[in-house]
């Protein structure tokens, strides 16, 4: 049996752009498919399903002969071949990520790893929302600063404070790892560790700043106690002050004012953090108190830079509101690279299966006495939720990853994107190092084309066949 | 130093419902607090924060000396005291939900565990969504149903379909397990393991039924011969067939009747899975097919109920649609027991920290010189973001669990909801098991009333107390 995982549709909303990014299938298999199951593992399955309430249907019935099979056959390894695209493919909807493949007597466990593989839509969807932010972080640099999309401060423009927004520590790994493909910038420590040290030899992945939160400005005597301190801390540097504990209008009103020669003395960059209240209004104020405190300088391309003084918004940024909030930053005469965003449930909760609408499906069997068949969903009224039929393969046409038919004969096997990453148990993968994963995930991005057709002809050709056979054999 | 956590808002949405869950707490500390810190944890935190790009700021400062000071001097546990309400407890928004204390050199520590406790969220927004949904469920078979929420199957009605929508094994166990609370129905199995071998003794917490998926439906070859099979396989109990891989409308139309008499032959009950198009309209679909090829009983309430054949809709269900679609059910005549839902990503994913707006915040510090502050975030223009100042207690007044200040002498030690639940090292915690947390959460949520007003007299005066002196002191 074969069965094949897709993203059936392109980031919700994301009218004019199909592209996203498939990532995050080596942490499944590395976490989980490459552990071997035990005798000790099912004698906990039986203790389990004989106990699983099953009304009116007596005990839960599970294939415990198989599993037993596996674990004195096969080592305890799942007996399952996955092919995969590489990590951080950029590709559109409709092309097939993974596929999945049993023989023989261990057929019927095709699918059983569905519901795990399935879950790689969760690091798909953060890095692909990431990277759609970055789209017009990029955009706006263009326009706005000097050195354009080149500057070194993108890569910190949008920072992840989503940990204590994820539903577990699990979670900020796996979500937290998917921004950093994009960005650097991420206060998610449990993934900029894991990045760092299991998937990039130690070489550093993420960056952050000092900074304070509520805690720190409310238990100073005084806000601008709270601020001196900061400054005398890290004055020399990069540093951030949350600056909506009591009276946002007050603090860059009259604390910032108060607090400036300090800062000038010190020397470094501060970074001003509205935390409530409408976003935009919150950084253009931000940015016209810094103008009127530390003056402006006007780059080559005619947009004001607050001098040694920025913002960075972290409360209520989701993707549209990036967008717009860089254009009113702009519309204001002030230059993109003054302005950071902070995304947390944004950009590590608020997205989900529906988002680019994951799915895994069986897509061909050969029966028992040898004959083959192509299957395949197609429901008549929800054609949005139709797969594919057939094994797949995928090559790039044109420099676009397309599907076709395995047995099509178009694709050569060196040519096949969907390459096999364990085959019944451990197989050598030579995973690209986090950097340069990051680097491969930027071009090819800039690389593919916004829209595409993925389908080949021959592969058009299948579907259609396949439809006809089916609705045909329904009420067989 | 004191912080504590509260959820800030109701369940968005719930204009009318103030009450929630607050769930999870035990999973946390028992696999993040209980662990004891070592030397080599340092190191490596040494490695990172070393490395960790913080540019212009030299070497990224954290507070290794209290670290290495607490490895050593309290056996590697976290040097925090924390209190918390009972696990399920059933509360309003603006309820202290867990209290954070630190003492002498380790006081900056308090709010370190801020992040992770913060997580907190996610199993009690799980558990209220799933409450609220029982809720409509209850009302809907107290109309409809002849023993009312009395009858037995009001516990399968909300089954949970959520472990692939999840994004990772971890956050399927959290949520999966607060679903447990409401509802046995569930096919997130490593929720259903962990809640009946971890949190209930071995005793069954679950159930489920065998049910096909497109995979089975399509492997066949065709529609009839899988449902034939799984009639021969399970057709004595409970089974559900999924209907739309092909056409919805034939299916029930022409494959239905067809199986009907093998059906009947077996005796037992069959559930029609729609999985595409509206799901309303799917939904009566299913019911008058169920009524014409099987027939109907009218219960003693006047309702319709299909003879050995029911509707479950897993497809696009969220609780206002499930509140309508219960409503469009009775109103086409059937009753509420003929219909289940399965929820997945609805259940488990479309949730976040804004859901009840959770948040922890700095309550008191004592300076070095030995003066008491109580403190607070009070941001003049987003007042709902404010926190509570001052160490707190929680006691029931008129059965409803109020905050109250800690030093009002107005809560007996006994009295006090918030209960130590780790004390600078695990500490005894008689927690309830799963079957008797179940009980107490449905008595304690059909108690609380809809609304409340949880702040005490003198809580509200030391609110406004700090209120004027923290206006007065923000530019001091």
């Amino acid at each position: 049996m074969t069965a094949y995982g897709e993203f059936r549709s392109q980031y919700q909303g994301a009218l004019e752009d199909s592209r996203l990014i498939f990532y995050g299938i080596r942490y499944i298999l590395e976490n989980y498919l490459h552990r071997r199951w035990t005798e000790d593992d099912v004698e906990k399955a039986d203790m389990f399903f004989s106990t699983h309430l099953a009304p009116a249907a007596g005990t839960y019935r599970y294939p415990k002969d198989l599993f037993l099979k596996f674990i004195r056959e096969n080592d305890g390894y799942f007996p399952v071949k996955l092919e995969a695209l590489p990590e951080g493919s950029c590709i559109h909807a409709h092309v097939p990520v993974f596929q999945l493949t049993t023989q023989g007597d261990f057929a019927p466990l095709c699918t059983f790893m569905e519901v795990l593989l399935t879950m790689v839509w969760y690091p798909s969807a953060v890095a692909t929302l990431s990277r759609r932010c970055r789209d017009r972080i990029e955009e706006a640099f263009d326009k706005s600063v000097e050195t354009g999309r080149d500057s070194p401060l993108l890569g910190s423009r949008l920072h992840d404070f989503g940990f204590r927004g994820c539903t577990g520590v699990e979670q900020s790994v796996l979500g937290g790892v998917a921004h950093l493909i994009n960005f650097d910038g991420s206060d998610t420590l449990s993934a900029a560790y894991y990045a760092q040290f299991v998937l990039n030899g130690g070489e550093p992945v993420a960056s952050s700043i000092p900074a304070t939160e509520h805690s720190v400005m409310t238990a100073w005597p005084s806000e601008r106690a709270a601020i001196d301190n900061m400054i005398d801390q890290y004055g020399d540097g990069l540093f951030a002050c949350v600056m909506d504990s009591f009276d946002y209008a007050k603090a860059l009103g009259k604390v910032l004012p108060a607090v400036a020669q300090h800062k000038l003395d010190r020397g470094g960059y501060m970074i001003l953090r509205p935390d409530s209240g409408d976003p935009t209004e919150a950084v253009l104020m931000a940015l016209q108190a810094a103008e009127k405190v530390f003056g402006v300088d006007v780059n080559a391309k005619g947009y004001k830079v607050p001098r040694g003084c920025g913002v960075i918004q972290g409360d209520g940024i989701k993707y549209e509101r990036l967008a717009s909030m860089l254009e009113a930053v702009l519309e204001a005469g002030y230059s993109a690279e003054a302005v950071a965003f902070g995304m947390g449930g944004g950009l590590l909760q608020k997205v989900n299966r529906d988002t680019m609408s994951f799915a895994t499906k069986l897509s061909h069997v050969v029966y028992e006495d040898g004959t083959p068949a192509d299957i395949m969903k197609a429901p008549l009224n929800a054609i949005s939720k139709s797969s594919l039929p057939g094994v797949l393969a995928v090559k790039r046409v044109d420099g676009v990853p397309t599907a076709f038919p395995a047995d099509s004969g178009e694709v050569a096997p060196e040519e096949n994107l969907l390459r096999t990453v364990y085959d019944c148990r451990p197989v050598q993968v030579n995973w690209d190092k986090f950097t340069q994963l990051r680097r491969r995930v930027n071009d090819e991005w800039h690389a593919l084309p916004t829209q595409a057709d993925v389908a080949s002809a021959s592969l058009k050709a299948k579907v259609k066949d396949c439809l006809a056979k089916l609705r045909k054999r329904q009420t067989d």
